[in-house]
């Protein structure tokens, strides 16, 4: 979770609104992918923390399904991330800030409470929170 | 859509769940992104065709906000593109094959109703309706 805040900060740097995402292998203990936001950057807006490093993870490991993957995210994942995070059987998912405009996990459309969603990660929310969250406060308090 | 379908046609073609997705930029009326499923070729449980369009429409147009775009995709989004469509503040989504398991639009998630969804685009389903579903259900036959 330090290297997700780590991750968050250098987005922050670049300009990025400060969310990092790490995934970590566990059956090798190695971490297959470390990223930060970077909608402005590449002009996408799909390039979340979480979907960029869903997909680096995917590349490193030579498969889609990431069943033995642990992802940590600085904040809830949106409805999009969250869908992503499913499809790609992440099976732990450990986020710092609640998200209750944004989010998709725990608020808005509940991603993993469907009927419909063919994998729920087991979920722990509110890690390193107030730090998570004082990082994106800071962001926007100095771009207003 | 004919578009759409001819994307579909070459991801099956591919090995891929036959899915095809365009961007039209009505403002030039061009087409600014045509792509397929990706997922089994990429190793990325994100590259949907969806996915794939608007990070190229994005990566094109120089900009994450596609607000004079309108996509035409042959199946209706999951959840995941449903999202990253109002991200990416699509004006018009046009879909064929209603997907009354995997859906995020008229079904599951329903994405665009929740009252968290910042951007709703015009939504209009069913267009080439049984050939788009037709597509799909021969991948599937042929596969088992």
């Amino acid at each position: 979770m330090e290297m997700a805040l780590g991750a968050a900060e250098i987005a922050a740097r670049r300009g990025e609104v400060p969310v990092g995402a790490i995934i970590v292998d566990t059956k090798s203990g190695r971490i297959v992918a470390n990223c930060g936001n970077q909608m402005v950057g590449r002009n996408d807006p799909t390039a979340h923390a979480e979907m960029l490093a869903l997909r680096a993870a995917g590349n490193m490991l030579g498969s889609q399904r990431l069943v033995d993957c642990d992802l940590y995210v600085t904040l809830e994942p949106c409805p999009m991330c969250a869908a992503a995070i499913s499809l790609a059987r992440i099976r732990r998912l450990y986020f710092g800030a609640y998200d209750s405009k944004g989010g998709g996990v725990e608020h808005g459309a509940r991603i993993f409470e469907q009927a419909s969603c063919h994998h729920r990660p087991e979920i722990y929310g509110g890690l390193l929170e107030s730090r998570s969250a004082a990082l994106l406060k800071n962001f926007f308090e100095t771009r207003r």
